[in-house]
């Protein structure tokens, strides 16, 4: 860690590869396809680790994180977002070599699929309940014309219904997230029986770590796609996801500055490395919990210890009065991100507790 | 706008030059020190824009942004954030090409200085009221020891107090603003008469854009460091610092989906280009307002059109009805950031509403 001057976000590689070998071994046995989100980690290196495990299948949230798991050698991606018609063009391309499917979340889109000259898998994504993107669940007039439009349009072949319940996010409790889970499903699997045709079979795709890792059976579905498992972070932690000790990323910050008499420290480590997203708990907010770096490991101390507030670069730390007296300028502290995805597309790499460089797709968009 | 296919940061060239004449002038005939903050824009294309309005010195908030505009031609640069000594070797090599100021917040970094071999200015920074970063105003005794310590070292030369009063940010009118920043002035004005000695003058900078922009005078100050205004913001506004039109920046966005039934839209633009921001308004959260983005300008709509919710790529725009109706898949919309220092660090790029990409410092950290 000596070599560390300014915010690195440190990557535990082994439980990193545990977490991924986790949800493998559950998802692959239940007959699932096993298609993992990897805008978490947006990394060629860590895509290698899932393909180690057996993943044969991802899915992305963007065409340029398609395009660049593509050119890492991924030939069958998801792109979980509503398709976005001004990226036709790239869609295009990219159908050229792997075999592409994409979301029609609003039927407004499919037109604008005429005459699309390879084949394309086609999801219809279902809002059942998050209210994010996707056709609302109860409105089966408009999801019949939506398979309808896409039956009349060449190329397009349709899959079934995908969803996102993110909801599950809005759950304070384990057993909350499972009824949540199970709720969404039989929604899906009620569209399946009413839509399903002889000779059009039609799969059910959920996704999110929430659910997917509190659930040991998915029950009647055929795709699973979580992310967020592949490192965890503190709202997974507070939702009941996860133990502390399954997060795979801190950040590593260097202290600036101490107030004992406020209770306080600074770190150099801002919104601009963490991200502003927080949990708020019994009235407080809390942008992450600092942990203490050792030689190829950091160490959760008491939850009474949180970054409180963060600007641009500065991390402001609520510290017990032993943490504040052990801790000098000049030291570093890991942090628990709130939000690991947000927080590895901020610091764009990842560094390996024996100091090892991981990539992370660069840039931000397209110009 | 034809070419735009994903998020774009679109830059008003016109308002930001303005945003920048405006404090320009208002600064230079006061005797003060117009030192900017340069971490709003990271960019040396609008550095440019400040240095033909008059500015020679700026601020920046980080060593890796000190040497980017150090390269670009800027030879006056204070690092306005607490001396990190795990840095103090890039301190050292950029103090040998520019004047190099730096901020002590914690006179425990000072030994560290010890032997530095350049010349070196040195702020001491001062809490006044904030509670970020900085000495107490009211620990005369420890503001005593800093400066003694300061002054056995060789090389180091004592500039004055420096203070960001971010309280301002925390106040509703802008009367409570400008008393915000009196009171703050005058806790330092009372150090600087309690310290400065013959032979010793000590000057006082502050910095915040809330400030700058309210008030016509600033006082008995040296140096002012506001730095937001180069392109304001929506919490700009909605603390009544600046008006929609002074907003010099907007992401353009396309639409992916319309659910006229939720009085919602969904654009392809999420907390990964805005950041996470927010403002809390009558107990409803706003992470940006939509605007509509004509031939070289955006046009504001009413402001109960509100990006209600944002997750890493989705944005979730809710609009009256007749907006609505008059959107389609496909289009662009535009939105106000609520920090546009933090949507344009993510943005890493500009686009001029002429087709010109303007740059941003790239990458996050390093390795």
């Amino acid at each position: 860690m000596r070599s560390i001057v300014s915010p690195t976000l440190l990557l535990n590689e082994s439980i990193c590869r545990d977490n991924i070998r986790l949800m493998t071994e559950k998802a692959m046995p239940q007959n699932i396809l096993f298609r993992p989100h990897f805008k978490t980690h947006q990394s060629a290196t860590i895509g290698n680790w899932f393909q180690e495990a057996g993943v044969t299948s991802i899915t992305v949230s963007s065409v340029r994180m398609a395009r660049y798991f593509a050119q890492s050698g991924w030939n069958k991606i998801t792109i979980a977002f509503p398709l976005n018609i001004r990226e036709l063009q790239d869609i295009e391309d990219l159908s050229k070599t792997i075999e592409l499917s994409i979301l029609i979340s609003d039927p407004e889109a499919i037109p604008y699929l005429q005459g699309f000259p390879l084949p394309l898998n086609v999801w219809i994504e279902i809002d059942t309940g998050y209210h994010r993107s996707g056709l609302a669940f109860d409105q089966e007039g408009k999801i019949e014309k939506t398979i309808m439009a896409i039956g009349n349009i060449q190329n397009l072949r349709l899959i079934g219904f995908l969803s996102h319940t993110g909801n599950t996010y809005h759950t304070i409790e384990p057993d909350e997230i499972k009824s949540c889970y199970q709720e969404a499903v039989l929604r899906l699997v009620k569209l399946k029986n009413r839509f399903e045709r002889p000779g059009q079979s039609l799969a059910i795709s959920m996704g999110d770590t929430p659910s997917a890792s509190i659930l040991d059976n998915f029950g009647p579905i055929q795709e699973m796609r979580p992310g967020n498992f592949v490192f965890y972070d503190l709202m997974q932690y507070y939702h009941g996801v996860c133990a502390l000790s399954d997060i795979a990323v801190a950040l590593a910050c260097p202290v600036v500055a101490k107030y004992p008499d406020r209770g306080e420290i600074v770190v150099y480590g801002g919104a601009i490395h963490l991200s502003k997203e927080y949990i708020e708990q019994d009235g407080r907010k809390i942008f992450g919990h600092p942990v203490l770096l050792k030689e190829k490991k950091w160490l959760t101390v008491g939850l009474q210890n949180v970054v409180v507030s963060l600007s641009q670069e500065h991390g402001i730390i609520r510290l017990e009065n032993a943490m504040i007296n052990a801790v000098n300028v000049g030291d570093l502290l890991g942090i628990l991100p709130v939000h690991a995805c947000l927080t590895a597309n901020l610091m764009k790499g990842y560094r390996t507790l024996d100091g090892r460089f991981i990539d992370h797709l660069e840039g931000a968009g397209t110009f």
